[in-house]
């Protein structure tokens, strides 16, 4: 089958071997996938991982490899799944909890120790698989792993429908969840440096400002930090109010110095907030409380998977789609 | 009167114009002080201070400027004060909840816009005064402030009883924390370097281990950093259990990179703690259960106020106090 890899390089691989879904497995012809930050962090050396790249997909499910009835009931539903499995180890307190993306012995798709979705096929446990509902096309659909990130937040944290949210940085992750936290009534204000980024938050009832006309003010309850970068985690202190909250979204390291003494000073929580789970944000899309189509910068086939990594890197890109 | 002030340079003023305390403000004659790493951090210019240093004290009200009785009853009383005081505007959030420390036009003693407590005689607002229990001595009262900034950590976040909880470092803040956590019955495991250290908080029941020795695991609910150093603030990530917290308890900027990934990957809250209330720690002291003896590695006149922060930049040192 076709498979972007990366091992060393990246490549599309058209002869790579079809997987075979292991007991309580699901068999997925993968319909859609999106290129995720993390996949071009990966091809740079995150995490050290060798294999098919990928976590954001929509597909169908072929196969199931069980003789359990219920598990067998997915044959031919439309399916996303949520990126971690665990160990499901009776020992294990994440697995107990269903919070497999804490496990020690977790398997990430696409990023630990299990071949992701850009790929004609791929496996998953039935364990954390979701139908897509039935008004909920692909191309919204593949956003759903980083909706469901974005609505992480309100799952660690409960922010107070009067408190005041500022969302830092005007990228995917920004977009997204500025849309996450104001599809669930929240006074948002995203900030970010680009105008028609600025506007698919805006076109959707989100208040925006340009950073550089912003005045910066040590006011907000609670700040999300999507940039990614040293500066943007710097300006994200100066804007949260002393005992307030910033969420920490992003990954990227940049090694720039860090001065943390205003968490000190003003007791600031810094919460650190990853993948999240795929019921709230199915929710969202089914009730069209957001609508990523605006996102989209790009629908490539999985032939010309090299050149939408390309387009990816693109500054002015959103989203990046690939048809396999 | 005899002051130690920083001006560009530490010194000791015999002349120094005594304090006239403003309406609702007591004069107090300074018994005894405590030098902390703050008054330090400031004679290498630390928050840009100008005036006489120090915040940890105890003393006797000699004055109260008021006509009100219940403020005039504080004459005579032996005290000791919280550092900061608000702007008591009836607008301000943070003095309408008597969190002085927050308020944005505060004064800090001898950090910020209010001269210190180094010196024979010094004022603050009777507001922040608490009266010192008989059975507790100077020797013992002048810990109340850092004491208090221990009790901070179970004032902002709910320990429970069979969480685990780890401080790192065995300074007098380390030492000082996990002291205050064990006085209130948690779970504490103090790590540091010092043998001779450790076996302070080792001898009032806290359990200790040596770092060279200490199995590192990411096991631990709570991780109190209290190295003041980036490679402490690493090693704290690291034996944070996932979604567990860290607690940020110094100020200490030492510019190294850090790579803040962990605290996204693990989920760990990051917890910026300061000052605390006296109440608390004033019990704590009432009650015998911290005995603060082992700290004093020296007791020093003010006339040989440039000694004794000699003697506290040396490694062994734990508590230097000064005498009036």
């Amino acid at each position: 089958m076709k498979a972007i890899v990366f091992d060393k390089e990246l490549k599309l691989d058209t002869n790579y071997k079809k997987p075979e879904p292991k007991a309580g497995e699901a068999l997925i012809k993968v319909s859609m996938a999106g290129i995720c930050n993390t996949d071009y962090e990966i091809t740079k050396g995150y995490m050290g991982y060798v294999g098919i790249l990928g976590h954001e997909f929509v597909g169908i499910v072929e196969n199931v490899n069980s003789t359990k009835p219920e598990e067998l009931a997915w044959k031919g539903k439309r399916v996303v799944a949520e990126i971690s499995y665990g160990c499901d180890s009776p020992d294990c307190e994440w697995c107990a909890k269903k919070n497999y993306r804490h496990c020690p012995n977790r398997h990430t798709l696409g990023i630990w120790k299990k071949d992701g979705c850009f790929a004609e096929y791929m496996t998953m446990p039935v364990n954390v698989l979701f139908e897509v509902p039935q008004n909920v096309p692909d191309e919204q659909a593949v956003f759903v792993e980083p909706l469901a990130a974005a609505c992480e937040i309100t799952e660690q944290l409960h922010i107070e429908p009067a408190q005041k949210v500022l969302v830092l940085g005007d990228g995917k992750l920004g977009l997204t969840t500025a849309l996450a936290l104001s599809a669930q009534n929240l006074d948002v204000l995203l900030v970010g440096k680009h105008k028609n980024k600025l506007d698919i938050a805006e076109a959707q009832g989100v208040k925006t400002a340009l950073l550089q006309e912003f005045k910066q003010e040590k006011i907000y309850d609670v700040v999300v930090e999507a940039t990614g970068t040293a500066s943007g985690f710097e300006t994200s202190m100066g804007l949260t109010k002393p005992r307030g909250v910033l969420v920490l979204k992003s990954t990227v390291a940049t090694g720039k110095e860090l001065n943390l003494a205003p968490i000190v000073i003003d007791e600031i929580t810094v919460l650190g907030s990853r993948c999240g789970q795929f019921g709230p944000a199915l929710r969202l899309l089914k009730n069209n409380r957001i609508d990523f189509k605006p996102f989209i910068s790009g629908i490539y086939s999985i032939d010309d998977a090299l050149e939408a990594f390309e387009a990816n890197k693109s500054k002015e890109s959103l989203k990046i789609l690939i048809k396999m």
